[in-house]
């Protein structure tokens, strides 16, 4: 079903990671190969690749391109150069957990590593089982949130949470993909998702591509679509999850899960249990990224505000645990979530 | 307070519309004249002059320039042309009742004119005073809805209900120039207004040029911020308000009704009583405008979404009576409002 690669380690352990490059979708279908660390940071914070798994699996792997920077040092030294890099990735962006999750496991992959020949080869090993435990992991979701998917629904989803967001079929869309090849008929809504545009240029490309009836809208229309009862759930993604189910996802997240409440729509968060930091106790305490204003008033070289104007740009929101219906994990789904469900849930 | 015209009259009876051109703000400011009913006709239509009242004022004006039209006919052909077009003009937009309570007024002056000499001149006469009268509503608004404006809080406004909707300081806008006249502190969120940006295009720029502090959000960070108290009243305008208090305005203004109800954030209308259409029981008979997906799927010559999508395009919703705290009108404020005290009030 998926088409395309969102990214993909070339060659051995001196190889490269080459990427869907998402700035220029829908118009450019092209991709690009980041050889070091820094290109890979960029990559990232110009969100060329973006979404909270796939950041994750391409931190993993920019961990490799790290390695790749430490020939002829010692392994005390290298290990010391490749943390630092660690944290300089870490860097890229403050609000998806799933890049230090990724990065976490790297670093102790990295202290277990004894001799220095088995220093590139044992951290690429570790970044392949990480894309490849991604792409089981959309699989899983999909499976597990394919029956909120009722025959002849119409799903509302909001920014991109699918293919392009990972390195399988995506959170959010992943259930909707596992519908079509379960032959349920069903529509989609997508949120086009100011400022960036990701549900217009990403998600209604994504959907179209697969064959799934898909209609853009505007984010402000959501609300008008609900009074008028055409939707029948809300499937959105997760950029980190709290421990009490408080969910951190693209601005706009949060809106709609006011307004699903409002109209009695089922609201469903979809994302790996790699998403929830059971460090933080509410959203509250998430970090959230704001991001230049520049994203809201220029798009493509045209400008969509008076110049100097002051802008306020927040890249997500936090949707606040009693406004999701179920959480929908690789390993399970959490109804109604609570601290308690999901301690049981990481678990297992 | 006011700095540019939106609409004027230049000349005599034989003279001619100039409007400033709304599509191409903020990044030029240039004005058209409209010489011929169809030229008036194809600038509601592609909105170089919007807003509510505006199309009003600017289409009576267009039965001026429909008399024009009239010359060396007999009076009751004339007069026979004359409805032929008002009936053209009204078929410009179907949504904003100002635009058909102007042309229904102009309709009743033309019916008592008894000599072809004073034709032009009375439509002229009549199509000034609604001009003049759209001028005084607005500040009429102005100053009863300033004291919805506390010192030192936060306006949320969406689309364009100011100026340049107006031949006078606008609607929704009105209070907040009025607020500002008598010194009071306070700021402005403007939504921008997708898909025709008309609040980052429009309301920005005319917040900004007149000195008020204006910050511009996309339409999906609203809840957000009411969520993190930072809005403290929503104002805005309408298109056609039903004899229950059901308000059609901008697309996303029945969302922010939602998310300012579930937040307990005051819900203001502002609007003048011409907006009223008694002879619509509920909202749910306000015809909605569907516009081009175009206006989606492209800004400003730039693709925002993938080709041939499909896309749903309404250029108005319905906000119901129960969510609005009051509508101001230039004749008074209805606070709570229901079908009994609209009608005292139009009767005022």
């Amino acid at each position: 079903m998926k088409t395309f690669k969102t990214l993909e380690w070339i060659g051995d352990v001196d190889g490269c990671l080459e990427l869907t490059d998402q700035r220029k979708l829908p118009s450019e279908f092209t991709a690009i190969r980041c050889r070091t660390v820094e290109q890979l940071y960029n990559a990232i914070k110009t969100l060329a690749v973006r979404g909270a798994p796939a950041i994750g699996v391409a931190a993993a792997f920019g961990v490799c391109l790290a390695a790749q920077e430490t020939k002829n040092l010692e392994l005390s030294d290298a290990k010391k150069q490749i943390e630092n890099q660690i944290d300089y990735l870490a860097s890229s962006r403050p609000t998806a957990v799933n890049l230090f999750w990724a990065l976490e496991r790297m670093k102790n992959k990295l202290s277990e590593i004894e001799e220095i020949a088995d220093l590139q080869k044992s951290l690429l090993h570790e970044a392949l089982k990480i894309h490849d435990e991604d792409i089981r992991m959309c699989s899983n979701i999909g499976i597990n949130g394919e029956k909120f998917i009722s025959e002849h629904s119409a799903i509302l989803t909001h920014c991109n949470a699918g293919a392009l967001a990972t390195a399988g079929t995506g959170t959010a869309l992943a259930p909707m993909f596992e519908a079509q090849k379960n032959g349920k008929n069903f529509k989609v809504y997508v949120d086009e998702t100011r400022p960036l545009m990701q549900g217009a240029r990403l998600t209604a490309w994504e959907l179209k591509q697969s064959g799934i009836d898909v209609t853009l809208i505007c984010d402000n229309m959501a609300g008008s679509l609900m009074k008028d009862k055409k939707i029948d759930a809300v499937i959105v993604g997760a950029d980190r999850i709290a421990s009490n189910g408080d969910t951190a996802n693209k601005i706009g997240t949060y809106s709609l899960s006011v307004l699903a409440k409002a109209h009695d729509v089922p609201f469903y968060v979809a994302a790996p249990s790699t998403t929830f930091d059971l460090k933080i106790q509410t959203g509250s305490a998430i970090p959230i990224e704001q991001r230049s204003p520049d994203e809201v008033s220029n798009f493509m070289d045209a400008a969509t505000a008076p110049e100097g104007i002051k802008i306020y740009n927040p890249a997500f929101d936090v949707t606040p645990a009693e406004n999701i219906t179920a959480i929908i994990t690789e390993k399970g789904v959490i109804e109604c979530p609570t601290k308690e469900k999901i301690e049981k849930l990481i678990k297992l």
